[in-house]
């Protein structure tokens, strides 16, 4: 079921929050020790809280909704380690503030899922669903595999570079990827305060809006409506198409074919020269910020570092302010050419990875296709889209202008019907 | 002594990092029991540090200089209380990145510094040095007593509406609080995203441009030099200068006019359409993001918040997304008003307070001349200029383009020396 069918069931009578949370609960029994997507889980008290709710008298918009938190995300009830042996077993004094909205909206919190070491590169144990010899990619690792297994309802995810994309591409499910800085970030640990975004993970793009809106803390009264005009579509091929799979490239314009296919208007957009070199843009602000962000892990605890966040902290200290500040201005002026794009188009279609989820666990995949619109600060929507011929998820995503998350996932939530897309668990 | 004094006296073997130490601790120990500048301190700990200092071999460009941290920024060893009882004592697992960038380049922490709480406006003990019976202003309260004071060689403050460049200004300090967003806050408490801003106080401006200089990380070939032409002033006394003193008004036309008849170009700039109504936009944000940052602490421990905070929250949870996107749309608009007001003048000169730190301490004073800048993400540093019939300290601020904030320095260093300030410790 996904949160807005558990919502409408308990609300219905149907179910209990108690029942719907042993039938979770039964699912992590019985395949996380498969999976490890999580690495905080507390049933009795996952339960209790579940009771508790089904004796409130006022039900919110989450009633009862058992969801994941990505363990860079403080919670005053389990321990945050961030993916680091520093930190293992620390327990915060306070609950994130997205985790506190949730749960005031009646959400239920599972445990904390599984991310690399502070949501860089260097992987947990994680294993995808779809193919448990796969990476689930990361680093939101286990929030992204979490959902695919129908272990959570939803989750809390979070993107610096590709760490929210690629891990929904990889594992099948719907992502979202807020406009950076758009919902507050209080008590999420900060790797890259320029390109750091919260954001989630679901079976469904209702199930985003309707937890978007209770991240936003929004007024009845401004509450998301699916209802809008169709899309006007641009397919972003982008300066890497070449170097994405046959197989992902073919899902992309099969997508695109389809929906033009349907009367949408889908048109190609070649990639203006100011966006071109991003990648390489992203990759000086990222370092440049990271070794700032963890300049205490890195003096103070070396030994308990991978050597890869090693160098990418002694690679950021080696930069100048002029390169960093020059990455900014070159991402100024590529956000002013995308603002001309979107003159012409309400969201662009671009892959959301570049192959589906590679094998082996070692590594979390390429972050290349994401990059560029973490730069940007673009809100994105993962759309999960068949599978390769080994029988692993493709995805493509969506771009949407900045600040204007709202309506980006209002389109998704009508490209994804118009495509008839229904995710389904893996086969086991 | 100033920072840069402190370096060069142990530099050239007139002082030992311990000794240094030693004075100030016996200032403190005379003096705090009235002034009550720290909440956290511990001598001890702060000399057998001096002393590790003075065993260093390599010789960093803070080496040796006390400094004070204000309490919403994470120590590992020291505890982090965010001026909240709900905090009393906790012990955060970490120093916060300004912290350890401070102490890798050989700066010594003597304790925490008393805050609001939540850096808001509900006010600590903390007593203005140059008149016990006046606040310090807020909430960088103990931050600016402790350097006026001579307690501390610099200090670690941080502004939202008007926390750091009032309590400089009262305390009669230089201040400076950075562009927002351009200095790494892991560690740092968050109250509203799009406004908090690190910053520091001292009592020179080359102690400022020195420790931004650490701050930023940079590599020697980019370290900032006062050296620069002369800078074109505009006088801009905003739309609340009728709200100011007499007193105030006067000393800013005098430091005009001084200025003026030094040379320097200074021309009054009108406030364009764009700025006048920065000051309600700036409260909009503020209550709308404070709601957000601090909704853990309103929701699971209300008997422990003030009602004032807990009024802000109230505020801001009713704010509509809408209206709070169009106090931030305002901003972008007053932002291009500005550039084109920078492409006449390299500085703004502006009042820093709407008068000398008040009587009494159940209050810390008017932020309504510092709000507007914290809006639009401005750099600023406060200028110490004179003392008022009570003598109490008076002050202005020099505003300069967002993103420039080592050329502000370097302008504000030139005027400074131009106006001969030399900041006096407080008559006792």
């Amino acid at each position: 079921m996904t949160a807005s069918q558990i919502v409408y069931a308990i609300k219905s009578g149907a179910h209990t929050a108690e029942s719907v949370m042993n039938d979770f609960l039964e699912r992590i029994d019985s395949r996380d020790t498969e999976v490890e997507a999580f690495i905080e889980f507390d049933p009795e008290r996952a339960l209790s809280r579940a009771r508790a709710a089904d004796k409130m008298a006022e039900k919110g918009p989450l009633h009862g909704v058992p969801y994941a938190i990505k363990d860079i995300i403080d919670t005053a009830d389990l321990p945050t380690a961030w993916g680091s042996p520093i930190y293992a077993g620390f327990q915060p004094r306070r609950n994130a503030s997205c985790v506190e909205l949730l749960n005031r909206a009646g959400a239920v919190p599972l445990g904390k899922t599984i991310t690399t070491e502070f949501a860089y590169f260097f992987p947990g144990p994680t294993r995808n669903p779809h193919g448990l010899d796969h990476t689930p990619g990361g680093s939101s690792s286990g929030s992204a595999a979490a959902v695919a297994d129908g272990m959570a309802a939803f989750s809390l995810g979070s993107q610096t570079a590709a760490s929210l994309t690629r891990p929904a591409a990889y594992c099948g499910v719907f992502g979202y990827k807020s406009t950076q800085g758009s919902l507050d970030s209080s008590g999420v640990m900060s790797l890259s305060s320029s390109l750091d975004s919260l954001g989630l993970m679901a079976r469904s793009v209702d199930d985003l809006m309707l937890t978007l809106n209770v991240l936003h803390a929004l007024p009845i009264e401004e509450l998301m409506e699916p209802a809008l005009q169709t899309a006007r579509i641009g397919f972003f091929r982008g300066p890497h198409w070449q170097e994405g799979s046959l197989d992902m490239r073919e899902a992309c314009e099969l997508a695109a074919n389809t929906l033009s296919g349907k009367g949408i208007i889908v048109e190609d957009v070649d990639c203006p020269d100011e966006m071109i070199k991003l990648t390489e843009h992203h990759k000086t602000v990222m370092a440049f910020e990271v070794a700032r962000a963890r300049i205490f892990e890195y003096s103070q605890h070396h030994n308990q570092i991978s050597p890869a966040f090693a160098e990418l902290v002694e690679t950021g200290l080696g930069i100048t302010r002029t390169a960093y500040e020059t990455a900014l201005s070159a991402r100024d002026q590529a956000g002013q050419a995308l603002v001309s794009i979107f003159q012409k188009y309400d969201t662009l279609m671009t892959p959301a990875a570049p192959s589906s989820a590679p094998e082996g666990i070692a590594a979390t995949g390429d972050p290349l296709f994401s990059r560029m619109w973490s730069l940007l600060r673009s809100p994105s929507v993962t759309i999960p889209w068949g599978n390769d011929k080994a029988n692993m998820p493709l995805a493509f995503q969506l771009i949407g202008r900045v600040g204007q998350d709202q309506r980006l996932l209002a389109h998704a939530h009508d490209i994804a019907s118009k495509l008839d897309i229904e995710i389904q668990l893996p086969l086991t």
